[in-house]
């Protein structure tokens, strides 16, 4: 195993030294582990935290600040945070408007953050749970009952951390994270598996010629290992999956989210995000917004996820509204 | 070799296609290739133009946009524009306040970059060239008289794009590049090679417990290849030769630019970034602004780059000026 760490079991606590020596506009907690907003509380608004397991970076940690999460919680590589965790972001994040829990669908992350919410509502603190479950891979999988929270995440952290921002109380943060998570869908695939620093081994093994559709981004099994085939066909393979899915019509305006799995070149992410727009337009759908990058990854494992998004003025809306966080940020 | 692409010699074509989709702030052109904000040319401003081999996105496309490049121009994977792209994205973005060059120094580009600018300059354009040799690594490598151009270069941009975009004229866009490329110093490492498309093949080879330190980004050799080594000594490898080549005081200013190879995961990087603050605190500096991410990269080479660039109020005033770009983006 190659990585760039000292020991390990202190991959995640040294990660979080990193992130507080380049973003002093955030709040960086070691023990127990969560990054909240520097200006938390922010009093009157919902305050928006999610979390999971590490080595999805910049997903969660990356994505607080301003127009996006209060706080998040990260646990350790690929593994659920604690309760505690979560208590202690709650209450370093808590403006007195509510909570709204963000979590990933898999066993341990909802469990964890369905303990948390009953600890939090004994404080008398207003508290909601919605489950992202975005990936069309596979239903009941390895770590999961039902389908996976994967790449779609990041597009409902920042439609509801927009609205949180702008005052939007708790029931309608809530309505609108509902609606991103019933009108989004992903699916994703593997060139090649990421090590785990606690494991040091490889996840999975594939062929020298072998890719695996339809990946978790824990490595998980999807669909199929298939033949590396062309660009297109790759992106035709998780694109109708996706398509499938959901009943999309011609005329459907779509958000087209290409992210990169860690350790896809971004000459390649593009090259499939120019192919996946061409055949959404061939297809009769209008593709309104995009993102390119690597986002919502599983440390160095190389692959793409490809995500959907149906969009409406009140989405669009959101989406482009200012945003200040280490890893998306933008204006008006 | 397994590659997300549908014919080699076609990547940077399709990959533009999928910028052009990504960003419609910006003008895509595929023959002769070249990215230009899509305001261009902006009237009165001196237009800041930079380029060179693809594969280490988003250098140089991904900064083209207000605050930063007017216009990009990408050759193929690992190999210098020509003239006629250099001379068709002046065209481009001349805005009748003169042309700054700014070229990594490698042969290729400094000889293609010269020939443009003579022709440039003979149409009537005042054009100037500034050269950025950031890398402390070596001398005289492979591809390179003198040293070579690396991740200081992301440094350069930003700060003469937005003195640009704010108004100076070209002598003092000239002279603020010079400033920096006389104050910004660089060094990298690598852990796992990459595989350039047409090639095929990795290029270069490296033992399962070796890495190379002061490695190129097109993987040219380094000082010397050694064993892996906890993070902190990977960091003290990289920071001391560039401690030691500029006569860093205690109590200078600097920005902290911790950047990835493509490969390797944001945790690690984050952990190295730290341990870099860590180091630079202790011997005095001042860490006043930090940078991290994968922003000029081989592909998926796994190492990461260190570079310090001694700050000024001036410098710093530009560096926090806003930016639009589709990978950098801040307001004030």
């Amino acid at each position: 195993m190659k990585k760039i760490i000292n020991d390990p079991a202190a991959v995640v606590t040294e990660a979080l030294h990193g992130m507080a020596a380049a973003h002093p506009d955030l709040r960086v907690h070691t023990d127990p582990a969560f990054v909240v907003r520097a200006d938390a509380p922010v009093r009157g608004r919902v305050a928006v935290i999610s979390g999971g397991g590490s080595g999805h970076e910049p997903l969660h940690c990356g994505f607080v600040g301003p127009g996006m999460l209060t706080a998040a919680c990260p646990g350790p590589v690929f593994t659920s945070p604690t309760p505690d965790q979560i208590q202690a972001a709650v209450a370093a994040a808590d403006g007195g408007a509510g909570v709204l829990l963000l979590v990933k669908n898999y066993t341990g992350d909802v469990l964890n953050f369905e303990t948390a919410a009953e600890l939090i509502e004994a404080d008398g603190v207003d508290v909601r749970t919605v489950i992202v479950d975005d990936d069309v891979a596979v239903r009941d999988s390895l770590f999961t009952a039902g389908r996976r929270g994967v790449a779609g995440t990041l597009l409902v952290e920042k439609i509801v951390g927009a609205a949180a921002e702008a005052g939007a109380d708790l029931d309608t943060c809530e309505r609108l994270a509902r609606t991103v998570v019933t009108n989004v869908r992903s699916m994703g695939l593997a060139l090649a598996p990421c090590t785990v620093p606690h494991a040091g081994e490889p996840s999975f093994v594939l062929g020298e010629d072998e890719i695996e559709i339809g990946i978790g981004i824990h490595g998980e099994p999807g669909r199929e290992r298939t033949r590396l085939a062309p660009a297109r066909d790759l992106v035709r393979m998780l694109l109708q999956p996706v398509l499938d899915d959901l009943e999309w019509q011609p005329g459907d305006r779509v958000l087209l989210f290409s992210n990169s799995m860690g350790g896809t070149p971004l000459v390649e992410l593009y090259l499939a995000h120019g192919s996946a727009t061409a055949l959404l337009i061939e297809r009769g759908l209008l593709v309104e917004r995009s993102l390119v990058g690597p986002y919502v990854t599983s440390l160095e494992m190389q692959g793409i996820s490809l995500t959907l998004l149906r969009l409406t003025d009140e989405l669009i809306e959101w989406w482009d509204a200012p945003v200040s966080t280490p890893a998306l940020r933008w204006g008006r």
